[in-house]
């Protein structure tokens, strides 16, 4: 039995009953799956019965930290949150990080499962044992920071982490998300699933440190990693001083950062006003995650014009796609504005933002007018119907109630065709990476288990000038399957399951990533992972969250794309021309299925099953 | 010399050169003026120099609790915050509540005095008896609640209670206010004498507990409080439960609510919006300061339309009044939400608003126009405007930079007359009460300290059926010099200098209040002090005060009204016909001097001064 870093205790909340009980950590759940989204997506599998609605009670709400978390591991206080998402009906799995998780793992917990729902709005509190429920009624309809402070100063201790979600969750909006402090687990619609249990936010305490089972062996291993992060070409000073921000002029010179719902990708007008050097300039301060060295976050502040005084941690790359160039807007007050409002009222600003720009697309086609907009002029560019419709959203009012719901649903009910330019996949919008132009990352958003989603296998290999686990053209087709095989198992271990911070793997560790997640997980805990083994860990954990999604109906049809991408060219700028052609996506599909060992339709065979100790219900 | 109640060390902070020390609390001082405004404004006097800018490094901001403060004696939790005021140039002296005066009395001080001015944007924190000065400028620009945040993370420690400036008191706005959590220390430009030193916030945290004198003699004496505010005919269950908006209706029936800056008085059309029903409707939540059974603030959170997701600790009465009824705004929502962002920009919220409708009126009558207000149609009733018009008082943009400077200046900047209906006594705007409907709190405005403040002499005999220290009728003019001297003094010295919730004074405590503050800090200090010796602290204060108003050349010209009061009489409603004519005003004044013992032109006469032993510089 580990003898350290895990803490050996999942907590079990039965909302209807507001009960909690302690259950041991199973020794064979740790071999297989590690921690994090890997420990979450199994009981996942295990206990929500396929065809479960995702926000009907019997749906559950998972927070898992790693082995890790709060051990003083560089960037390893995440957290993954998981429930069945009711955006895409597939596994809904997000990452957050900032002090929760750490407080979490120090209030002695690996995971907490939520279960049922509470007859009211409820929030309860973790002091190391002890859990308190407590109402939530008088926190109804409150935005994240307020209902922060509240809580905080309801538990007499303001040293309390909360993680909660805003009037959007409570109303279940299928985009909400969960918000701690300002950090987000942001996609796939977890905050719904929150709402619909009642459960406003969870209080967390944690005064114990975790032990580390190998004192020296652990110090080596992060001194391994420190060295690696600290010889990183981009790490410092790059990105330590600006962020994710670092690359959208880069995006936008390789023609891939995605303009107007993806309709102008290539054009560079934007830039000027969402590019580094104006992101640079609104920058206060950086804020880093419990035992983060690198501090990327970075926190801008407007002080004049209209969005004066609003403050976000953030934008980020993704964001200032989505409420920045999406919808045409390139006044990056207003999209720290929005940034800050999707944060309070609990909403994905990536999903948020790409369906506000599909309607704009729909606006300036004439297939929605002033009628359906409450007589908003929602033409691209227009920050303050951007901002007002984000309200809306929340709020579920009008126009809002039917994009909340994502691009998808909201495609198949406006019809004539809006669903071909309705930018998501399996129902989840698209990241900002225009991928006729990174066929990787293409495949990557076709294939992710979570739907459309960049941090599942993100291809940094096309991004950045890195040869692991092979140098690649981003253009190219051919080899594909393999890098995203490898992108995606590799990332599900380290960043998923540890969890550390994606950014480490895309910028310092890649070469070292399993064998360094083997080092320090073996060490902390006392058991023994080899480089293998944990390479492993994050192939079963996609295989896995595979059949969860096979059982939920999900097969090779819902491996592809919106058809603008197969079939429009990128217009203008260095990756004119290109295109993923349904032939281009059948060859990768081909080759991923078949490095992945699944058969033709996408479906792991018995042998892969049985290599990874798999077995289907 | 006190063995309780008083921490008996006073800290003096110079900004200038970064430094702290702390020097004995003088026993002559607690006897003379008990704690709180009177520590405060006795070393304002002896202090800073006559005619010395209140934007100068020269100027002193005090903050300074008293002897109650933190012992368990119920509402006790209150600070006066000094210094010579930039909007007047008169005594500046607000009070605040909420934690953080309990907990800068726990850390171990009752009196902070901070001098000079830092180089840089700078705020200090305090742990008991540590010190540190630490770097404000990545906090420049910022809201007050992420201000706070800010700081708590960075101190590592969200306990601490932060007082803040926002935006507003960094650019020195002359009606900023200063920021606790969500309570303020609001009139008269304090935030703008913080800001001068270029001193962002002060955060506190105390772990020690004021010990008491004579605990059984303490124990009783606060039964005996307590008994009152039990009984009092309107503390519980009704103010307990609405707050201070529990008397908009009263003041509408009464004709005495001012509406429209002060044209329209007397209209009831207002009430459906902002009355006592639609301000139950929105309460989610009461707050309590620290050591309050009571609970008075009604949180209010908007959770449809336009202004969702905007929470307030408020709006109180006077807030309804200045950023609805003053500037023709019925919607509550558009209330709470000009509330919150005044909190947010750290302005106060009546000096603001009043300068709004101020200039509404302007707008109306044509003297200002589009060309004026930056395109804003600033018509009584537009909150949309008037939310937008806070955000240029605010950041000093355009009209919005002129209306900052308070209605006086303003008004001797665009002339045409406009200062006749200037509201504002010394430059201090006026209160929600029309006077001319009710004389005490009409002569209460014309002589406090402060300028038109009806905290410093409230008259709720006016209001309240209260027959102490006589029954009066609102409307008459003789008596009411010597009621608004008893309603200064007393009120002087139990919330300003004790210093306990008004609300006690008015509701509870009126006949028992200068006995109760003389038991109570009698057990807790081990000093002695009668009824008698409490009331002459505060008839001492109010002298104190007139003496450095007369330094910076106030004198009965002063001690007076907007023309609009003196000449226009209320068109309608239960006060229709009231005004209060130069000869009433001239009546009153005699009469107060009178019973103060003054002179004709409103200076303390030798016999008085030796009566209080004080002495002129």
């Amino acid at each position: 039995m580990f003898r350290g870093g895990y803490t050996g205790k999942i907590l079990r909340i039965d909302l209807s009953k507001q009960s909690a009980r302690e259950e041991a950590l199973p020794e064979e759940l740790v071999k297989n799956y590690l921690g994090g989204a890997g420990f979450a997506i199994k009981y996942l599998y295990d206990e929500v019965k396929p065809g479960t609605p995702a926000l009907d009670k019997a749906n559950k709400l998972i927070f898992a930290v790693g082995p890790l978390t709060a051990t003083g591991a560089s960037c390893s206080s995440r957290m993954a949150v998981v429930a069945k998402s009711p955006l895409t009906g597939a596994v809904g799995m997000a990452l957050a990080g900032g002090q929760f998780p750490a407080e979490m793992k120090r209030a002695g917990y690996d995971m907490i499962i939520i279960e049922g729902r509470a007859e009211k709005p409820t929030y309860f509190a973790i002091k190391d044992d002890e859990v308190r429920f407590r109402s939530a009624e008088k926190l109804s309809g409150m935005m994240t920071t307020d209902t922060q402070l509240f809580i905080k100063e309801e538990l007499g201790d303001h040293n309390y982490r909360v993680a909660c979600i805003g009037p959007a969750g409570e109303k279940v909006v299928p985009m909400a998300c969960i918000v701690n402090e300002r950090r987000a687990a942001g996609r796939k619609g977890l905050g719904a699933v929150m709402g619909s249990k009642n459960l406003k936010a969870i209080a967390v305490r944690g005064t114990k440190r975790p032990s580390i089972a190998d004192a020296d062996s652990f110090k080596k291993a992060r001194q391994a990693m420190n060295k690696a992060m600290k010889e990183s070409p981009v790490l410092y000073p790059e990105f330590a001083k600006a962020g994710t921000p670092m690359i959208i002029d880069a995006m936008t010179e390789m023609g891939i950062y995605s303009i107007k719902n993806w309709s102008a990708t290539g054009q560079i007008n934007m830039v000027p006003g969402l590019g580094r050097e104006a992101q640079d300039e609104m920058i206060i301060t950086r804020a880093h995650c419990h035992d983060c060295p690198v501090g990327c976050s970075q926190v801008k502040l407007v002080t004049s014009g209209p969005y004066s005084g609003y403050l976000s941690e953030g934008p980020e790359f993704e964001t200032t796609y989505s409420l920045g160039s999406t919808v045409g807007v390139d006044y990056l007050p207003a999209v720290i504005a929005a940034d800050r409002l999707c944060d309070e009222y609990g909403i994905d600003t990536i999903s948020a933002g790409v369906a506000i720009g599909w309607a704009m697309e729909l606006y300036e086609k004439g297939i929605l007018t002033r009628k359906d907009t409450d007589g908003l002029d929602l033409k691209f560019g227009n920050h303050a119907a951007m901002i007002e419709m984000l309200r809306k959203i929340a709020y579920q009012e009008e126009l809002g109630a039917l994009l909340g719901q994502g691009t998808k649903k909201a495609a198949e009910k406006i019809g004539q065709g809006t669903g071909d330019y309705a930018m998501q996949v399996k129902g989840l919008e698209l990241p900002a990476y225009d991928v006729r132009g990174a066929k990787a990352h293409g495949l990557n958003y076709a294939t992710s288990y979570t739907g459309a989603d960049h941090n599942r296998g993100y291809a940094f290999q096309e991004i950045f000038d890195v040869p692991h686990p092979e140098k690649v053209d981003r253009l190219a087709i051919k080899g594909k399957g393999r890098l995203t095989k490898w992108n995606q198992d590799v990332r599900s271990v380290t960043c998923d399951c540890a969890p550390m911070c994606a950014f480490l793997l895309d910028m310092a560790l890649p070469d070292i990533a399993c064998q360094n997640t083997a080092d320090l997980v073996s060490a902390a805990s006392g058991m023994s992972f080899t480089a293998g083994e944990i390479q492993q860990i994050g192939e079963r954990l996609n295989n896995i969250a595979r059949l969860f999604n096979i059982g939920e109906g999900f097969g090779r049809k819902d491996d592809t794309f919106p058809k603008r991408l197969m079939t429009e060219p990128i217009k203008e700028g260095a990756s004119k021309g290109q295109l993923i052609s349904q032939k281009d996506l059948d060859e990768m599909l081909d080759e991923y299925y078949s490095v992945r060992g699944w058969d033709k339709n996408g479906t792991p065979t018995a042998a892969k099953l049985k290599e990874l100790g798999l077995k289907t219900h």
